[in-house]
């Protein structure tokens, strides 16, 4: 059955959308919800375009939909935040196969599943995009109230941590966009799934939550994320590049073509990692909650008073460039 | 100046944007938001694709920024709620000029002010699409715990009313696509109005949420919104044509064009009004919620146990087709 979304139409659609068990609370003009008390709200929306953020020659629609999810719970992570509900608008071609979008909607399941979140695709819409699927999502969770971790609570003096290694997602997308083949390439899966189907780090956001000064997810690139919690908080950075956490599949695919290993960590975007700051006195409460969620950790230099610097591998120390993505340029 | 995305980047974007006094917050993951006790949350998300929703042709950017927030905020309307947030996914072209996208968000000022409404767009994303502009909303609204108006709860019996004009919106747009002038046309402008710039029923939603037994807003048009409240509500519906809403200007267009205007009531889409079930005990408690919002208010039938049925206006009984707009097809 190969039927597409000009065969069945819009209401169809929705129909077979509404039977998935990751889906709730469709029928009614909006979705309803009843917030815990003393909690905050925390919103999220982002959106994945069809080759700009995704390309079908590397990708099944599983991922797609893994994707799309994890990116907006890696925000509600970077606030400490317990995900509650979803909602998907989804742009579609009149030529896309039914079985693709229950596809996404399978991968937004399989995604939510890794993370043990029995949360829910709430509410969304679908509208004609003739050219191009575009994916839209809102993430919205809970915290405490007040208890939300900020960009902006950084001070002079504070750790800077990282979980996970970085750099990973980045050198994923470089061996699919110049076609390595898995067999040639040891660690080409490991490195293009940390790319297609990040792991947003929702568990330790949540136990980080009470203990950092400040918290951001590493999406465009460490670099550039260092840049915007520093800007926020109005601090400086001095970051060692000996200390930047990289795996040994990036280490081996970055020695083998012959670019080095630190600058792939320090600018390649989504690896969805968080990045946080902490007073140097809570530096075993936050190993403590590395450790009890499974979560690797490490140390990669310190907020400051003065610019963005960071101490090359040969000891020199230059000002640190706040590359990354840019849409438009 | 003519700066278009591609000269000034993503980030001069988004700092041009989180300057307008509508946006707040921008600068962390998420948006963060205490909810008030003993309060629902109600969410909803919807999107407006380039050449699909709107056309250059016919309208200014400010009309776009408009009409995706009056779309999002009436379906807030149709379940009772009180707007809180906004949230803003936009995709845009590179070649998308500045002020575009600086206008789209004043028409959503417009939208706001015109509603009196004092909320913000708190939070939001910006991606490339090389085709076409597609401007996704995300729209947050509260209503008291268990009081949101829903489409299921329509008993056998109930009046059904409807607030407004019907098919404005519709012949609006006829008269759009078929380029007929606004000289030529005596009342062009106001309906075009309505299709360009309609006004949800956000004060009247929240007059009558206590007293209608279930309300969905008339976005895919009359029939098949009433459609969709009568298969959630598990009921029939008898509609006399007879009774229909239509403005002056929507008669005399549809007079000249040799289409009567009840069609256009009964299936163009778009006009963003409320219909709503209540019971017949409460008509004078709804008329009351309509003066005092100064809503013109109607009441158009019954809800049945039968099937969906409207008495024409030459008093034949007929079945109501569930007519109106589907993508895909």
């Amino acid at each position: 059955m190969k039927k597409t979304l000009k065969d069945v139409g819009e209401f169809r659609l929705i129909d077979a959308i509404a039977e998935l068990d990751v889906v709730s609370g469709i029928g009614d003009d909006c979705a309803v919800w009843t917030p815990p008390p003393g909690h905050d709200i925390v919103m999220t929306t982002d959106a994945l375009v069809e080759r700009v953020h995704f390309h079908h020659e590397w990708c099944v629609y599983e991922d797609i939909g893994w994707k799309s999810a994890a990116v907006n719970l890696s925000d509600l992570a970077a606030m400490g935040a317990e995900p509650v509900a979803l909602l998907y608008g989804l742009a579609l071609p009149a030529r896309t196969l039914v079985n693709a979008v229950l596809a996404i909607y399978d991968g937004v399941a399989l995604c939510l599943d890794s993370l043990n979140l029995d949360i829910r695709i709430t509410g969304g819409n679908v509208a004609e995009s003739p050219e191009r699927m575009m994916i839209s999502v809102t993430a919205v969770g809970i915290v405490p109230t007040g208890g939300a971790a900020l960009r902006s609570g950084a001070k002079p003096g504070d750790d800077i941590w990282v979980t996970g290694t970085l750099g990973d997602s980045a050198l994923g997308l470089f061996l699919l966009m110049n076609r390595f083949k898995k067999e040639d390439w040891p660690g080409w899966l490991a490195l293009v799934d940390r790319h297609l189907t990040p792991t947003p780090r929702v568990e330790f956001g949540k136990a980080a939550r009470d203990i950092v000064s400040a918290m951001i997810d590493v999406s465009d690139g460490l670099s550039g994320d260092i840049g915007h919690l520093c800007i926020e908080s109005g601090v400086g950075a001095f970051i060692d590049e000996s200390l930047l956490p990289v795996s040994e599949e990036a280490k081996n695919v970055a020695e083998r073509i012959l670019r080095p290993v630190e600058q792939w960590a320090l600018t390649g975007g989504e690896d969805y990692e968080l990045l946080m700051t902490a007073h140097p006195d809570r530096a075993n409460d936050l190993r403590r909650a590395a450790e009890s969620t499974g979560t690797r950790l490490t140390r990669i230099g310190s907020t400051t008073t003065g610019e963005m610097q960071i101490r090359r591998l040969d000891g020199a120390i230059e000002e640190l460039e706040c590359l990354s993505y840019r849409h438009f340029s």
